[in-house]
């Protein structure tokens, strides 16, 4: 059976794997990462391959999903702020020293086409997924493949401008980008403005009494315990999500949207606020069902199995 | 050579044209529309059909565009708001009057259709037009083809919200819209906001006076006069505007975004300011070339042409 290589490469990992064409991890590996060395991760990324062509030398090709903006048909890492690298040839690099076919795309990509094929969104047609972590990806799958606009960059949900210049500042330098809003940073920065209200003290002790330290992590798991604070610190989030994702029903119209990533492990504390601000922001909704949003399925796996599809499609 | 007719549905007028594969109108017709009566518009577009059918007994299909939330697949009008129409079948009651089969789409979805073959958009590859009228109106155009998402009702580009709840009313019951911020009707608020200033005074007297009067018109014709104001008001609705592009830029990555309808006569005025905020609103801008923002090349002629290759597309 054909198998192919996929890499994960974060910013505190690289998580590598051996995907059959069922896309079940056969084999894995993964190492950390040390992003302050843009050298090293190449290095790493290198090392993982090899690892797991020597566990699987049948393997026909590799891919690999990083974060940042990529230039998938070129393999070319145009930025990527979290591993300091700027118009890296990372696919040509990898293709010199692994011998094998390198395709290279966005993490959060390559994350919607393994959503896609065997995640929540197998068999449902058009689609999007969503990814709430540091930052909020995403990918589009239009006729069963990544859409990525003429220059290939395109996705990048969590830079909607959603609120206006009023907004709160992202880190792309704009203001008001979804990702400002319903990020993991973003839940952590509403909580931490709000530390010093009475009703915040779980979340304040979970963060040891320092107000600086409390990150979305924090108020993810003191919401799973039922605290009303950390619940509605969610439930912001998950409005300003759910006013993203219907000015991106308004505009693509998906049959499903998924929502990944680890700052949305509270699940219906986020996505149910979601679904009800994304139903009031589309217009005509009371003449067709606006689309499920539900639940990423693959979890941290998604990266790897959507990496080693690409792969399996370039090849 | 094979022809068909095109059906361009407006609040107060239906235009129709025999067009042929290069796109050029052979023959047109229009009459006026009463829009407080929904069942004289369908006798209309039969009564502007088979004017055309009779000048060219040869032509295959017709195409209908029409302002509103329509289901394309089916033919069906969901809503219409100016036409004060909810789940009309528009495609077969057509069918059985004109004995020909019918394609009905949204206006703007023909009109990109329109630009993209024989328009500003022609050869540029995926593509976004944009309509600037009494609303904001929008097209994708994918693989050479309208892309409507998994209901068939997307590419309500005018219904991003980009200044969140704060933000002005819309006419779809949100708040910060885009058509809020850069439609005609936007430009003409934004001006009587402003009425009182001395700065507005060409404005007001061009409205004889009356603040109440003025409309986004009114304020593109004085500012193509070069009067400050009335410039500046433009400049406004035009960042907005860029605002919204920029967003779908980070979202779609289109080749090339078209501006048309009535309210961008004045061109520059509005694309100038659009263009600035546009860049500043792309992520890793300083990694890739912004796509060109250009003025829609069809005219008023859009909505006949989309349609008439609409219908060829459906034969």
């Amino acid at each position: 059976m054909a198998v192919t290589i996929g890499i994960d490469v974060g910013g505190t990992k690289i998580a590598g794997g051996v995907v059959d064409q069922a896309g079940t991890i056969i084999a894995s590996t993964r190492i950390p990462t040390d992003s302050a060395d843009p050298g090293g991760i190449v290095t790493g990324i290198v090392k993982v391959g090899r690892e797991l062509l020597a566990a699987a030398p049948a393997a026909s090709a590799v891919g690999v999903g990083a974060a940042g903006l990529i230039d998938a048909s070129r393999g070319v890492v145009l930025s990527a702020p979290n591993l300091a690298w700027r118009n890296v040839a990372l696919g040509s690099m990898l293709e010199d020293r692994l011998g094998l076919p390198v395709a290279v795309d966005n993490d959060a990509n390559v994350a919607a086409l393994a959503e896609a094929l065997y995640g929540a969104g197998r068999d449902a047609g058009d689609q999007v997924t969503v990814t709430l972590g540091t930052g909020v990806g995403g990918g589009i799958i239009i006729d069963g493949r990544i859409y990525r606009g003429a220059r290939g960059v395109g996705a990048e949900i969590g830079h909607m401008v959603i609120a206006g210049p009023s907004g709160p500042p992202c880190g792309c330098g704009n203001r008001g980008c979804l990702e400002a809003l319903a990020s993991g940073t973003a839940m952590g920065r509403m909580a931490r403005e709000r530390a010093g209200e009475p009703a915040a003290r779980a979340v304040l002790e979970a963060a040891n009494g320092s107000p600086d330290a409390i990150t979305g992590e924090i108020v993810g798991a003191v919401a799973l315990s039922g605290d009303p604070f950390a619940c509605e610190v969610l439930a912001e989030a998950g409005r300003w999500l759910g006013l993203g994702l219907g000015s991106l029903v308004n505009l693509l119209d998906p049959a499903v949207i998924i929502v990944g990533g680890g700052a949305a492990a509270p699940g219906e504390l986020i996505l149910g606020p979601a679904r009800a601000a994304m139903t009031s922001t589309i217009i005509g909704v009371e003449a067709r069902e606006p689309p499920p949003v539900v639940p990423a399925a693959l979890g941290a796996d998604a990266g790897v199995v959507g990496a080693a599809v690409l792969a399996l499609a370039r090849r």
